[in-house]
């Protein structure tokens, strides 16, 4: 995994007084020397923040120049006023690196509620912009900029090589909690020199976050905010977007081999994600296989992550698998009961539907001694599958969010 | 709320050491003097167990005698070897009230997986039938057997005038986990001496079932035995069961007030078990208003009530109205945000999509000094609404949950 930042990109994060803590970085700045393809994929909530709108109405794009994120605030539930500070937040980031407004893209995260204090952004913005960089250094201060109660910064790469050229995708991402598939309060960059159309670009990133961000929970609850964006600027050969609109731009076979490397950073992303879920002792891998289609497989592999009961006895290296067939039984989807196969860190506890002889003790030191926890379900409803991944529950989510807000 | 036995019932809770602590009841018989109308509904997990199978074949009968319940074990994934069980267990239980087999219906409850010591519940059965009675000690003991990790005994009733008879309706319930709506680990076992046909009783079970146990979730986790089952006997006046068929039973109007009482007494139930949720600190109601129809209604309030979020700034008595809008938002319901208004204990929170100023250390103490939390979200889709009945997450709930298998 090579995590550089790729051509053409520079990068700040910097603390500018919306955070309480002076410790911490809170607004983020990353420009590309050219206009970049820009596309997102965004939260399904219906109650969605005023970034989201706006990038909404920017993307896809062919001239991305600036992306500016900021966290402590979300900008949710801000109604007239917080759109205009979002357009304003853009406007900023667009003029400290001579762009227009509409080649900005904005990110924010934190309490919903509350308005954007302008004023610190607009000297935040300002000071990131005199700090740009391209550093690994540069890298890691703008991935701290976007996170609120994460415990790590959260970046995987990837790079590609395609004939002589060699190309870098490079991700950044933020989330521990309200956390639930379907874009939940998460934020993630990808950044890639390699050439894109926008209407490629948008489909590879809508594949990668379905496999990634899509198939991922804390605790089941969307987020107001959740977008991944990804800006692709071709800067490591290829023609500027805009320029061509696919000729040039990587297609066919090239354009598969990007897409199998962006999805690998995003699941890198996606994984980093769910390991550190507030109060998480455990990261959870969900197997689900012999579904009818995917969404069966989504559905079932969702309604097990979700299950409190499922979590804490993960937490409790509890090999409870009544508690993992029954929350397959009430996903919505119909199965058989007697074609339900469970292994738990490889270790088979059901088969066929009917429970198997194992060693509990053993099986409860598997989960005990490992952070990874892997739950395989198998059916015999027909070939598909999903790989899912969740946190497990514990007394530190509920005493951190029992506290957040007041 | 007046809670005796219904005339023609008699009952009796034993220990017979399915339970390791013998200062706990863990079985239950419920006799009636007289063949009684007998319904049911059940839970719709496809991960059904035994008893649920076995009661569901019986149903809707006018000719049921006896229920036997019994807790410490659910017969839940125990194939064919727990169906046989669960139908030998009626066999005793109505062998032990001299009547036939199939006027017996069976109630379990507790670790799936394993399979019913036989012996003990045979021993059980015995010493129960020589214990029956009908009075206030009685029923407490019989509502005892039915326990899980509850800590408290749930019972309710009613009673109901029509012309010069009184009729009593008389309900017991267990649950405080594994509880999502659509029949989640919980029991319940309503009776009555009102005389009703199968049809009108079935009917009228489902529609009080919908209104509380389907409209009450603790961790959203459907459970494998949910059951509820309604028993009347006509013992107050009116034709024995199965003598005739509709004539002599309630019908009309009084059949609606029967359905009225028989409503409020299901509800003081599903409110006692949501209110006795693992670790929980408050009983959260949640009123919806404004919606298309009850279904959008419901959606929103299973989704409020499910936020590991909400309920962890419930429990942190923290006015966190962004979580319950956030929540509303991704029900997966069409919905207008601008239109959205929320009260907490009758606070204005959040008015026509916008927040409004409060003073959220006076709303903090209403919710830390009160066990009952009032949420009141209102639309303008429509008229439609409901209420629904939670409980908050502690990290109790997590303690107990983690440790409760091994």
């Amino acid at each position: 995994m090579s995590i550089r930042v790729p051509q053409g990109f520079s990068l700040a994060g910097v603390y500018c007084r919306i955070k309480r803590d002076p410790q911490k970085q809170d607004l983020t700045l990353v420009v590309s020397d050219r206009p970049a393809t820009g596309v997102g994929v965004y939260t399904q909530n219906l109650v969605c923040a005023a970034p989201v709108t706006l990038d909404r109405s920017r993307t896809p794009s062919d001239r991305i120049r600036t992306v500016v994120a900021c966290s402590g605030v979300a900008n949710a539930c801000t109604g007239q006023r917080g759109l205009e500070d979002a357009r304003r937040m853009a406007h900023l980031a667009a003029a400290a690196c001579g762009a227009e407004e509409d080649q900005a893209l904005v990110l924010s995260t934190g309490v919903i509620g509350a308005f954007l204090p302008m004023d610190r952004i607009e000297a935040g913005i300002a000071a990131a912009a005199r700090q740009l960089g391209s550093t690994e250094a540069h890298l890691d201060s703008a991935a701290r900029g976007m996170l609120t109660t994460d415990t790590v910064t959260k970046l995987a790469g990837g790079t590609l090589a395609i004939g002589r050229r060699r190309f870098q995708i490079t991700g950044m991402a933020k989330g521990a909690a309200m956390m639930g598939p379907n874009m939940a309060t998460m934020l993630a960059l990808l950044m890639t020199d390699a050439p894109l159309d926008p209407a490629s670009a948008q489909e590879a990133l809508r594949a990668a976050a379905d496999e990634s961000f899509n198939s991922m929970s804390v605790d089941g609850h969307m987020s107001t905010n959740d977008t991944v964006l990804l800006l692709a600027n071709g800067a490591a050969g290829g023609p500027p977007a805009g320029k061509a609109r696919t000729g040039g731009c990587l297609a066919g076979r090239d354009l598969d081999a990007f897409r199998r490397t962006l999805g690998e950073v995003a699941i890198d992303l996606a994984k980093a994600i769910a390991g550190d879920g507030e109060g998480a002792t455990h990261l959870v891998t969900i197997e689900i296989a012999g579904c009818a289609d995917r969404a069966a497989a989504l559905a079932i592999a969702k309604t097990v992550a979700n299950s409190p009961l499922v979590k804490t006895a993960i937490h409790g290296a509890d090999p409870n698998w009544g508690r993992i067939i029954s929350a397959a039984g009430y996903a919505g989807v119909p199965l058989d009961p007697a074609g339900i196969t469970l292994r738990l860190n490889g270790h088979l506890l059901y088969r066929d539907g009917a429970p198997v002889e194992f060693d509990g003790q053993e099986v409860s030191r598997s989960i005990r001694k490992n952070r990874d926890t892997l739950v395989q379900l198998a059916f015999r409803e027909g070939t598909a599958g999903v790989r899912f991944w969740t946190a497990d529950l514990t007394a530190e989510y509920v005493r951190l969010n029992a506290d957040y807000h007041t």
